[in-house]
């Protein structure tokens, strides 16, 4: 019995499964491939197996061909065709021509599907019936289907002379079923299929409404293709929500994990927002040229502009993140953006009040206690706070509202990142508080 | 055949559950009970089950108690536990009653384990059978096995007496193995168990690990007390995603969905991080107020200052984001730090020169198309273009090293959040700027 809390406890041995995978990430593909040979056969099929399709090609483009041979055949054509799709377009063809026949004809069927949708991520394998078989040959006729072409058998599927998918059975059912009976008569014809051309995510959707273990994947004509099982859901699930967090965090999807993409592919992700922030970003500096009359008479504005800008950005960071999220997660649609502006409106003058109030309390304080911002420190107190409570309302609107205009506009409602809003907010932050200084401070200190 | 494209077009019907469940979110608690009770039996079972637990305590709540039996009856143990873990404290024994004897006790015990913990996810029911029985028995014996009982039939787990698990056998291999043959010599022994305590994001790692579709909950003496199926990881990592996006936006965790969330607390959420972002950001004023001299004798550095702050809050907010998520999937340990310290001084340079030049750009570009920045533009270029590469290295590097940081501390490295790194380098980022504009300015502007 092997407990999941110890399996990485047990160092002896000289080279373990293990051991690689850990170091995996830190190490040079060379490096990856003879610590790959100095594994015994059953660790290395361990280790073999754990990797992802990117790690898979590596290895077998590296490894001589009559090793990758038995490597690539020890994957499901599912995973075969993944680790195709991630190998250099020149090897392809010599990686193909490992498998056996009959897998390569799968794996090509497989590798007409893009890799996120439900055709790219369907296993060709299932079990199989007709309508017309008596329970107790059917249960034979399982028997006699090889072992490891079925990814799952929870699942049986019955199929008419055309492969169109008739109707859906579970192993339960036909071993509780009298022997004589017939397929047809005791298969739900009432279950839930997916089409080829489905995205994953909402292929996801389906299986979190119907929690089932396995869908199967029919073409436009009800012929099944494949089956897609609950297990590789999680991996998608993931996947996407890795992309969604590296969008509001202001970078393009990586498409690879963090340690393993190439620094000059990693500049690339981060470099085009950055730049992009940046530029818009310049309209500050516009925004202070045009009132820098203003800040030269009164040059203690500039003391808290940095602090009213960033309430903007963080109260804005916080609506745009609760937004994208809840949107993904189907729980605000375009048609509730009405619902959803009332509410941030009432949370934005609520956060507003209260970082006004402690921005006055802060200019008061400092007032009595050091005496530093002189004797129009009352309406410098009165144009910031009233600055943090209209940006802070302006910020949580902008972060609201922009996912759901995007949505709209047909565009990723994710692109209203985190540091884009901060960026919008700077600029029509910066002209909410010198309006509201020049006008709180006319005739004093302006 | 329902395909899962059309289910969401008819129409026609008086009022579907597919209709109630769009209008949900934005229904009161009044007018969901009142659609909930106009719904057909059929449709309002297929609305009740795709609810989550929170809902369903709101309803049982609000039903008549002869109502609230037959819906709560409805519910399997694991899915009654955490409605029940929903519903009013003072409101649970009395909807506990209502439910039969046997699913009282299962539930009761469920209710001891924590929600986000193995115990808390696992269902009570399982198929089991004993290890002497020879497979034709087991057949007959699983058929005999009530059929709403097991939540899942694809892997059955063998017991001894005392209920210890000592093996586990799927149901195609008992399909196919001789009937003659004895369950305890087909069984796998060499499985893997999680134990009840274990926390759900360690389960979810365990079933990327093995592929299985379910895994069985053990004690520390080895008795079996349920199992965790991967559909119910999906919503875990559902859920974890949604906490990790949360986190990184500044929000703390939510604990339900955006709409349904009420206003208050919804407020609390927010204003913890906001006002702690607030008073961390007041250390601007303070660094702003120390340079006041210097700003007064060239208004010209202010002009610049938003966008030098916001390239490295920017670059921050994105090293942070992809570490954090880095972190979560395991590609990035705490051991790795100095990897990831040099990737990102390279990234931060590569980066800072990036923007810097682009900056260096537009002040000579400006200069000589409207003659703003004065003689000493060329300066004031150098000046600012210098402090965006520093500050955009400071920034990469405060963002990625914090969350290790944090980690080490023993700390949730998701609260180093992009504002939360964007703060820090604000303060970080004004003093880095007036100090080098001082050095390159001094003799001539300042």
């Amino acid at each position: 019995m092997t407990s999941a809390q110890t399996t990485q406890e047990d160092d002896q041995e000289p080279l373990s499964a293990a051991d690689l995978r850990d170091a995996w990430p830190v190490l040079s593909r060379a490096d990856r491939l003879a610590g790959f040979r100095l594994l015994q056969r059953d660790q290395a099929e361990e280790l073999f197996l754990s990797l992802g399709p990117r790690e898979h090609a590596e290895l077998l483009e590296d490894l001589p061909t009559a090793e990758a041979r038995s490597w690539i055949r020890l994957l499901p054509p599912d995973d075969a065709a993944d680790c195709l799709q991630n190998a250099e377009p020149t090897r392809r063809d010599e990686l193909a021509s490992l498998l056996d026949e009959a897998t390569r004809a799968e794996v090509r069927a497989l590798l007409a599907y893009a890799e996120d949708e439900a055709g790219g991520l369907m296993s060709p394998r299932f079990a199989r019936l007709r309508p017309d078989m008596r329970v107790a040959e059917a249960v034979g006729y399982l028997r006699r289907q090889t072992h490891d072409r079925a990814e799952t058998v929870y699942y049986v599927y019955v199929l008419d002379q055309e492969q169109r998918l008739m109707g859906v059975v579970s192993f339960r059912e036909l071993l509780t079923a009298d022997a004589a009976r017939l397929v047809r008569d005791i298969m739900l014809t009432d279950f839930v299929s997916v089409p080829e051309d489905m995205d994953q995510e909402a292929v996801s959707e389906v299986f979190a409404k119907t929690d089932l273990l396995a869908l199967p994947v029919v073409d436009p004509q009800g012929r099944i293709k494949g089956i897609v099982t609950v297990d590789d859901i999680v991996d998608v699930v993931k996947e996407e929500a890795t992309e969604d967090i590296h969008k509001i965090g202001g970078v393009s999807a990586l498409g690879g994990s963090y340690l393993e993409v190439g620094l000059p592919a990693m500049l690339r992700k981060r470099a085009g927002w950055l730049s992009i922030l940046f530029i818009g970003e310049m309209f500050t500096t516009s925004a202070m040229a045009y009132f820098q009359d203003e800040i030269t008479r009164a040059v203690i504005l500039t003391i808290f502009q940095p602090l009213i800008l960033s309430a903007g950005g963080n109260s804005g960071s916080q609506a745009t993140t609760l937004i994208i999220r809840a949107m993904v997660l189907g729980e605000v649609r375009l048609r509730d953006w009405f619902h959803v502006m009332r509410r941030e409106i009432a949370s934005g003058v609520g956060l507003g009040l209260m970082l006004a109030t402690l921005g006055f309390g802060r200019i008061v304080l400092w007032h009595f206690a050091f005496h530093v911002y002189g004797s129009h420190y009352l309406g410098v107190a009165i144009a910031v706070s009233g600055s943090v409570l209209l940006v802070v309302l302006w910020g949580t609107l902008v972060g609201s509202m922009l996912p759901l205009l995007l949505r709209r506009l047909g565009l990723d409602p994710a692109s209203a990142s985190a540091p884009f809003v901060a960026t919008l907010v700077d600029v029509s932050g910066l002209i909410i508080y010198f309006s509201i200084a020049s006008i709180v401070l006319r005739g004093t200190l302006l």
